[in-house]
């Protein structure tokens, strides 16, 4: 369960693509609706090359597709492949939430709660 | 609503913090459980200087805290400090969904769909 995961599971690049503010808000803009990549880069402090880099590490996550008609590229967003990340969180909590259940029985039983790192 | 954030809000180092496999295998141990920082690293593919190091990403972003008794450190997660990113998620499904919305009630007056990124 422990072992290390290769880089290139879905979910890695997901979170990958999440990790940068600037990504998020590229698809902050998307989830209001398509959009070029011209006016995606308009608000950001950056290069329309660098915005075009941020394009490729989203689609390459699946967060965003897109598509080119004549000299115009654009782009939307594609909210299933968020649905790796939920899936990790949701059981993150519900892992918790076990826990939590069974330190709570076992303290009904009378019990004192045991000892951290020992269970 | 589409200027640069700074880097240092809570949602950024969440993100920040769950873009590493590693730091996740250690939140996917902790959601089991507390556990020493020498359970931690023992799966780990690193030195223990490393896990360390993760383990303070994880600590400024709020995800785990920790309790050093004697010289023994003992690591427990914190599932509360994932809201901000659920709710980042949630906000753009939303969000998407009410564009969906809006789209399915224009085809539904008998109107071709819009062309991309002219809403």
């Amino acid at each position: 369960m422990l072992h290390r995961r290769p880089e290139r599971e879905p979910v890695d690049r997901v979170f990958h693509a999440l990790a940068d503010p600037n990504r998020r808000v590229i698809l902050e803009r998307l989830s209001r609706g398509p959009a070029t990549v011209s006016e995606l880069s308009r608000p950001l402090p950056m290069s329309l090359s660098a915005v075009v880099q941020h394009l490729q590490v989203l689609q390459v996550s699946g967060l965003v597709r897109s598509e080119k008609v004549g000299r115009v590229r654009t782009c939307q967003i594609e909210p299933a492949a968020l649905r790796p990340v939920e899936r990790w969180i949701g059981a993150r909590r519900s892992s918790w939430e076990r826990r939590l259940d069974r330190l709570g029985e076992y303290l009904a039983e009378g019990n004192d709660e045991p000892k951290g790192g020992k269970r």
